[in-house]
Parts: structure tokens; sequence; C-alpha cells
């Protein structure tokens, strides 16, 4: 039986707990704010990584694997980063237990270390000190690496997804001889982001620069991609970072260039998360439970035989025709022939599971010839011929998947406006949500009073071309002071 | 340049560190125990994760995530368990870092967890308490998942792949109605990991069960696979275990059998880690670096243009002309046109590297319609024709791949001996080395006397069929007590 789903009307962060746990894509473990990941959002997670993979790999970089543990010596080697990190570390200072006099198992106390590691939050600093042992020469750059791994960060309020102490994700940290190529890395991978985003996830998203309040802890610029999700609030789905110098400094590594001059190494770092998982549940959910994209689903078609008392065998024989039709032109195909649940019962689990397409079959369709086929997207239900089945399905994932996206992007649409005073941008902020394009004069105070004020951040300085009239000077309506362009604004997970 | 590789003649251990860091497979970090996986050992490690899960999912199993940090008071509940890791735990004492008032980054006082965490040293306990909340009925039964993670245990004295404080590794955990069942996994397991030993690593590995002495901490029997390394030493190279009910027992995980009787769960566990590449290395490795097996080489044919001061376009327009044909046949082939490095380099790099098949092209090459192939494992040179090269190369991988295996099999049945009396033995494993087959009592008495004396551990008790008269009784020469039959002894990794 399926769990409870409360409607997103109702009460949106209950409706996104209650799909999470329905569709068993993750639950909270005992340890606070670290989830278990059952096989269902594991999976999903398994084709996002093989997704990304595949583009990293066609882009030039390889993976590698750095350690876990990081001494705390590496973090106060670069300010802003040990800043942005220190207070949300979790640390390891012993590495043995024992059993007290009372039989209590404890911390030994003898054991404590030398000197305190942490677990990784990121992994520039250990990755940094790699490298400058592996750099001494122009002729060893570039070094395009990428890593997937778990990371931790402690948080104190979590959701599941968007914010837990332990997550996966992936990291690619570069080294350039250049400037020039460390900034046109940077912009690479998130375009790289971007396609993931649009093509695979079909979430469409907002392209920029953040500002250096929201910049990552140790960068010279941080690039993004921003998503909006069904509740008007914007979700920051990946992030690029250009670091400048700043971590070569901080680990002294240095290179000989083509006119053998000693010169620090550019760099810069990337990543995406499982929280892309969280961007995808609020990007397409609906009050029945998740809805995948047909590019992503683990099962992307569904097969209910519908079993009577008796004759099922000819019903059966016949689903696992079709099974092994679709198996064999590569459609991710489950046939979910259990006697223990019924038709219905399985209809509504899918539904909640969302599986792009859920076919059912049973005696009056194989006489007929046809099988009943149902869109998890729009619902539609329609009786097709099982010859050319594979072209129809083929067919219906394409529009499902391409119909995730134009819903989305036209969801994006009516919730994106234009404020020209500070007032009608609250009260869109306030009703509304959604992004609102508004003028602002650079400074940190105008950034920093309107989020006290009103809760909503900037998300970027939006790369030209994606909105009209971004790029023209104004006046910003809160200070008065002359402004550049409109940025993005929005309250945000 | 490569580096200095010491000859296995003159110190196997030197030999090993210096093969694995020449190959670029993986070096130590600044953390104690730590190990960094550069590009070159990670993408093996890439190979054999997909081959495993491949084997993995095609017997039912799917895979999940549990959580990196567990409550001590977890470990608590299993006493076995608890005895086997307690000594070897990272632990989490704090969530936060600061600067303290001489500028120091320090561990936070104020940030101490009310409970301690322990870095996974394996996930039994957590993963149990997870199922004693999904299991209730038979119909939640079998549970079949695997968790591909990283584990620490830390180590005093570590060696590159083979002891190392942090680790990667899979760790199945299954859950059945009945204990039948559960045997069943873990032989089913065990199997797996035979296949996978023999058929993609090409190394032969000897089946049987642990004793008492060498069983896994919770387990009631241990299964494993060993494989006898170049130096005389075993390796165990997986182990699958049945755990009884005892884990159900500690974490109280019952279900309604199909009579409405509550019983405990049966359970199994069963892992390889990143331990096999270390196996890889001294399986096949020779003095010139390793030797990979075609099935698991990140690159299995290495093309090398032979460039001259001009006329380079031809070679290098054939060169791309090969490798494209190769690739369209789904053979991983690497065209190292690199114009800075030199041929000669570039075969001692990729001989370092263990790359299966290298090719070679000049002009006169090119003239004569043929190409120059290399086989790593045996340095037969010899020139095939361009026409028909897919096929040419596709049987020389399958024939490397098969005399890998070959060679190591004849190597071990070399160093497998019986001894009938303690002297024999005694002489065998000090000069020798290799497995010896010798009657054992059956009592941890005299298993710790042989270790305490000739450092030689039970591998296992093997299972009938593999080594001739072992399940014959005899007397165990040291006791002078009966015994069921013939065990396998040796020294081991």
């Amino acid at each position: 039986m399926a769990d409870k789903i409360t409607p997103r009307s109702e009460d949106y962060a209950q409706w996104y707990v209650d799909v999470v746990r329905a569709a068993r894509l993750a639950e909270y473990s005992p340890v606070r704010g670290s989830m278990i990941i059952p096989p269902n959002g594991y999976e999903l997670w398994e084709n996002m990584r093989d997704g990304l993979d595949g583009m990293f790999k066609a882009t030039g970089h390889r993976n590698a694997y750095f350690p876990l543990l990081i001494p705390i010596s590496f973090f106060a080697r670069e300010a802003d980063h040990v800043d942005g990190f220190a207070k949300e570390c979790a640390v390891v200072t012993h590495h043995r237990l024992m059993v007290d006099a009372d039989g209590e198992l404890i911390v030994d106390p003898e054991a404590k270390l030398e000197e305190p590691l942490v677990v990784r939050p990121t992994s520039e600093t250990i990755i940094w000190d790699t490298y400058s042992k592996w750099i001494q020469s122009w002729r060893d750059l570039p070094i395009l690496i990428n890593q997937w791994a778990n990371v931790v960060r402690w948080e104190m309020r979590t959701r599941l997804f968007l914010r837990t102490s332990e997550f996966l994700w992936q990291e690619g940290h570069t080294a350039h001889a250049t400037e020039e190529e460390a900034v046109e890395e940077t912009r690479k991978m998130l375009d790289v982001y971007t396609t993931f985003a649009e093509e695979w996830m079909a979430m469409p998203v907002i392209r920029g620069l953040k500002t250096a309040a929201e910049r990552f802890a140790g960068a010279v610029d941080t690039y993004c991609i921003e998503a909006l999700m069904q509740d008007g609030k914007s979700l920051q789905a990946g992030t690029s970072h250009f670091l400048g110098q700043n971590f070569a400094k901080a680990f002294d590594c240095t290179f000989q260039n083509r006119n053998n001059e000693l010169e620090y190494v550019w760099a810069t770092s990337w990543g995406v998360s499982t929280r892309l998982i969280g961007a995808l549940v609020m990007t397409h959910g609906d009050d029945k439970g998740i809805v995948l994209p047909p590019k992503l689903a683990p099962t992307q078609v569904v097969l209910v035989p519908i079993l009577r008392k008796d004759g099922n065998e000819a019903v059966l024989e016949a689903a696992r025709k079709i099974e092994q039709m679709l198996r064999d032109a590569g459609i991710r195909v489950f046939l979910d022939d259990r006697e223990q649940y019924r038709p219905g019962w399985k209809f509504t689990e899918y539904e909640v599971q969302g599986v792009p397409i859920r076919l059912a079959l049973g005696p009056r369709d194989i006489e007929n010839g046809v099988v009943e086929l149902v869109r998890r997207d729009s619902g539609e239900k329609q009786s097709v011929a099982t010859e050319g089945l594979v072209e129809t399905i083929r067919k219906t994932l394409d529009a499902v998947q391409q119909g995730l996206f134009d819903r989305a992007k036209a969801f994006r649409e009516v919730h994106t406006n234009t404020a020209d005073d500070y007032e009608t941008f609250q009260r869109i902020i306030e009703e509304e949500g959604g992004f609102v394009l508004m003028h602002w004069d650079g400074t940190a105070e105008t950034e920093a009073r309107i989020k006290e004020e009103t809760k909503a951040t900037i998300r970027c300085l939006p790369f030209p071309g994606q909105f009209e009239g971004t790029e023209e000077p104004g006046v910003d309506p809160v200070s008065g002071q002359p402004s550049k362009g409109r940025v993005v604004f929005a309250r945000a997970y």
C-alpha cells in the first residue's frame, strides 16, 4: 500500500518529504543529517552519474580518487576556504575504541591522533597538495581530473537530498598553464552541467555568475546554474569555480612555463551532487508522486499483466514476449508479474515511483493485438498496437522527455517577473515567488539588505541573451544608485 | 622517463612498490595509511567495478547507499563484531573547527558530539538497523543489496592497495527467510568472485572455508577465494560470509513467516576491495612493469606512430584510420601521437603500464600494408597485416587473457605441495613458499602453534575436488591427533 502523499497545494515541504519517502528515494538515518539511499534513489543517481561521466570523459577528463581524511593544517592554508568550511567539519580525533571498566564501549583516550583529520567537505586542499608534487613543467599541464565521492558538511537543519550532512557528488579539479585556459574550462563545465540539466533532467536552468557573497570559499569567480522549483523557490543545481591561483599559492604549486619562468598554476573546480535528485523531484513531481524523465528513469516502461483466476499463462507469455522485444531494443523495461499484488496496487505503485510509461495487458488486449499505454506525465491513456510497439514506445519516451522540459520551461516563464520598484519586488517575492529581475547597484550592502528584508538572494548575474534587457544599465530601486544591469533574485533552497 | 624498477629476484616487496608507482596506479598521501589513486589505477578499478556490478545485477542484486558515519552504540550490539573492529576505528568526536587566540586552527571544544561516530569499517551494523525497519513479513524477503563505498580501518603498517587505512570496496548485504537460502546466497557470491578472479583477472583461486580464527567478526562461516602471488605468499582475494541470525538478533530484525510465526532474519555479507589491484599486480607483473589482462585493461591496445622529420602526415593519417577501425570494433585503443616524446620512450612507458598490445606504425609499414604488433605478456614481436587487423587483435587479446591465466595456474601448480610431516612442512614454507596441503586436527591450538612457529596460516579448508586427496582422513603431524582431511597452509598478505 502506497504511503499517503500530502497535496502540494496544502504543504509543499511536506509533499516533498512524502514523495521522496513513498517513492523510496531516500530516508533519514539514525545519524543526524545523514540519509539512506535505497535502490530506487541510488539507481537514479547511477544514471545521473553515468550520464555526466560520459560527458566528462568526452571533454577529456579522467577519474581519480583522493583520501577521505584531510589534516586540519591543510585547511588553514587558504584563508577564505577555511572560513567557509571550518564551521561544518566532521573531525576525526581518535583511531580506536575500547571497552571501559563498566563494560561500555568508549573512545580510547590513549588513541588520540597527533593531528586531527577532517572528513572532506570538498577536496581542493588535498588535491592541490598532490598537484604541487605532480606538476613541474608546462608539459605536465593541463591536469583534467574528476572524482566521484562522498563528502560531509555538518548541517544543523537538514532535508533529504537538498541539505544533508553526508552527500554523494562529483568534484572536478583541473590545473592549467594560463588564466585564459582555466576560465575557458570553468565555462565549458558549466555548459556540460547546462546540457545535463536541460537534456537529461528536462530541467531548464538560468546560467550566470555568483556575487561575492554567494561565491565558493576560495574562488575568484563562481558560475552557476539555477533552476526554478514548483513552489517558486530557486535551487542552485551546479557550480563551476574559477579558482585563479589561490590554491596554487596556498600549496606552493608552481610550474616552469615555456619561457623557463616559474609561475603559479591556474585552477578550476566544479561539482554537482545528489541534491540534483531533490531538484528533479521538485521540478516534475505531482500529487501522485514523482515523475521521472525517460533518459534518467531506471525503469522506463513497466508492464503489468492483468491476471485472472485462469488463462493467465497466455497473458504471461504475451507479456514476456513484449518485455523481451522492448529489452532487445535497449528500452529499460520491467515486467511486474508478481501474483501477490493486484494490478490496481501496481498502477499506484509505479505512479508514485514516476515510471514514465505503464503498459497493461489483459486477455482481451491479446485478442485485439493491442496493449494499454498510460503516460505518467499526462495520465493520458490509449490502446496501442502490439505491432510496431517499439517505435511507439520510443516516440512516447521522447515526447515525455520533451514534454517535461516544455512544461517546466513554461512554468518558469510565467514565474519570471521584472520589478522596477522595491515595493513591487517585495510583493512578488512574498506573494508569487519565482525569479525577479531587478536592477542592483553591485554593492554587498544592498544585497544584504534585500536578503534581510525579503529572504530573497541574488541567484546570479545572468549571462547575456537569456532575458530581454538584463544588460541595460539603470537605477537600483533600493539604493537609488546606478546599476549596470538587472540581476536574478529569488528565495532559494 | 620511467622510474627505476627493482628486479623481483632482488627484493620482491620493493619491486611491488616500484611497479605500483611507476605505472601510476597509486601513491601514499600525507595522511598516514591513505592512498591517492591516480587515473591509471582508478580506471582499472572502474573496470573491475563494472565487471562485478554486471554480475551482481545479473544475480538479482541492486545497489544502494548507507551512511559513512555510524554511532558507536551500534557497534556495541554484536559482541564478536566489536571485538574485531574496535581497535581500528577512525572516530569522529567533533563537528566544528575554530581559530584560537593564537590564530591557530583547532578543533572547537564546544562542538563535541553527544555520541561519537565511527567512520564505517564495514556496514553490517547500520544496514541491519535499517533492515529491521524495512522487514516485517516474508513478503519483504529476500533483500539483495550491494553498496560501492569507501571504508576506513586504521592500520599501523600499510602497503599500497594491500593494506591501507582507507580503501574502496563493494559490500553485499542480503536478508533471507531461511538458513538454506542464505547459505546458498553465500556460496553463489563466492562463485561470482571466482568467475571474476579467473575469467576477468586471469587469476586462479582456491575456494574454501575459513577456520574460526580467520573468520569475519560476527560471521557463522566465512568462505574465501585465495590466490597465490609470485613470491609464494597467498592473498585473500574475496570473502563471502554466512552471518546466520547474529546481526538480526543484535538489531532485533524479525519477520512473520508463512505460518504467521515471528522469526529472526538470516543474513549474508560479501566483499572485494581495491586490494584486488594489488593481487593483479603481483599475479602478472614482471621486471618491466605491470601486465594487465585485456578484459580489465583501460587501454587494450596502444598505437605508436613512428614519426620522422618529415612525411609524418601520412603516418598519422594511417594511424588515425587504424585507431578508428579498432574503436569501432569496441576495442579500447589509444593513439599516442604526442610529438614531444620519442617512440622508444613510449614503448617503455606502456610496458610499465602493462598495456596488453602495442602497435607501432612507420612509413615502411604503410607501404607494406602491415603494422608491428608486440604482446606485453610474452614480448613476442610480429608484423601483421593491416587488413583483418581487428580480427588479429581480438584473437591476440583472447590469447593474452588465456595465456596469463594458464601461466598463473601453472605457477600455482608448481608451488602447491603436500607435506606429511611437520619438518617437511616447515622446510617448504621457509624455502619455497606456496601452498602446502597438510592434515590438521581441527583445533585452534594446533593452528596457533603452526602460525607462531612458521608464520603460515590456514588459508582455507578447501572445497572438495580442487586437490587430490584433501578429503581423505589422516593424522595431524604436528599434534598426532586425527584429521578429517588436508587443509591449505601458506604465508599470506
